[in-house]
């Protein structure tokens, strides 16, 4: 039954995805229990000029 | 006041938003009371790519 | 597939939550296709101090 | 520490969310303490087909 | 029509909470335009045993 | 920089919270790369009247 949300930053290829929801799916049943089947997760590319830290967007950080 | 998120799968068309949104505002004052004006939807297109059941992205799922 | 998250004023009654899924599910399904079994609410009860409308808190608002 | 998510109509310039994120970091390192650095804001650009207000889709209201 | 979700540990008292909701409001519609009342603001408090970085709860980090 | 979103059913010990952050944040950055510390997860416990599936709370499902 959990559910995952992940907020990256966009650019993350389709096999870094597959590998990543491969393994937070095992780690999941694993350690909480429950199927493979009951675990969904939601990935969101965030753009660059979307995403902020210290208060620059990522887009004006080196 | 009641705000909802609806997270589906992209390729539904404006029709479908259309009518969803109706539906869910009645449902919603109907059950919970308060003026249709105070609910607000918000949709998030999910790209097969993006989301995961069983630790398998939709675009490798038949 | 389809996953609503509900944010909503507490204080609703178990009653107007069941009633409330009941009839969500059944108009998600309808319109958008799908099993009822591949629809998940989730709600989320606000406090009344963590909900803000034109700059005041609703415990401020009358 | 905290996080913001800003859900906001498409649309707005680079300059109003590089205004905003500095704005909004400023006022929460001033009220709620912690550095700048542990302020994490992300937007997202909904679309107008996609946020209803009162049953109706934003594409539909003039 | 903006609308922002604060996700922040808890411990702030309700007077940070309504000086933060009345900045955010300000600041927003001095950058994005619209009114207040359009402006909503969703507070979340997060529990330390539930708000993890670098990969330890915060109930564990000093 | 990913954040993570769990939303669980309430009821899981602080000991398995404590596996499945260190567990999350070793696959993020072995799949994604960036350090540790850039990797952010928080926690949802949901209750059994705030979930449901097929249309049903689960404090009505078995």
């Amino acid at each position: 039954m959990p559910t995952y949300h992940v907020e990256m930053m966009e650019g993350r290829t389709v096999e870094q995805k597959k590998k990543l929801v491969e393994e937070i799916t095992r780690v999941s049943v694993e350690i909480l229990g429950g199927s493979p089947e009951s675990v969904n997760i939601l990935i969101t590319d965030i753009k660059r000029e979307n995403w902020a830290t210290g208060g620059t967007l990522w887009t004006e950080r080196s």
